[in-house]
């Protein structure tokens, strides 16, 4: 699904990660964050893709750095991000970027 | 696989598309787009995963906006994007970042 962003300026969190075997609750914790996430204030959207090989990137859309740092220590992300570092990921990495332009195609 | 990206700041695209129905050439021309990107000034990694909905995210990263401007109207890059907009995508996104920071895990 598109996130339906503004115009720029906003911010990107770009988050790349490999999951590890099995879900180990993964599944359940991330549909609740997605679902948190967008219950905070300066969220603008979020797209995430995970593939075959537990590849995945997840891009979330803020309207602010403050926005963002809220989020990152959501008492609930907080304990969320604990597990992931723990059990779920074998490696990820997180990218805070200023969208700058934007332009698409739909037919 | 994640890009190993030097130390902030530098650029990244995010590019979020939807593919259509079939392949229609297109699995060949990606992979030759990543090879060419790769041998271009100021490419620094490229992170993509596509979900079995064809919904995929592809994040290139660069050194500055002028090798993303120069990447953007290569002969055969562009002769590529003119079949991703005829053929491929059934619609996409294209944003274009700064990144300010980053920090990850690696197991």
């Amino acid at each position: 699904m598109f996130a339906h962003t503004p115009e720029p300026p906003y911010y990107a969190v770009i988050f790349t990660s490999q999951r590890t075997a099995g879900d180990e609750g993964y599944a359940e914790t991330a549909d609740r964050m997605v679902e948190l996430a967008a219950q905070q204030p300066g969220f603008l959207g979020v797209e995430s893709v995970r593939g075959a090989d537990g590849l995945g990137i997840t891009v979330s859309y803020w309207s602010s750095e403050e926005a963002i740092a809220a989020w990152k220590v959501h008492a609930e992300h907080s304990m969320a991000r604990d597990q992931g570092r723990s059990r779920w990921y074998a490696g990820f990495e997180v990218r805070v970027a200023k969208v700058e332009r934007a332009y698409g195609m739909r037919r």
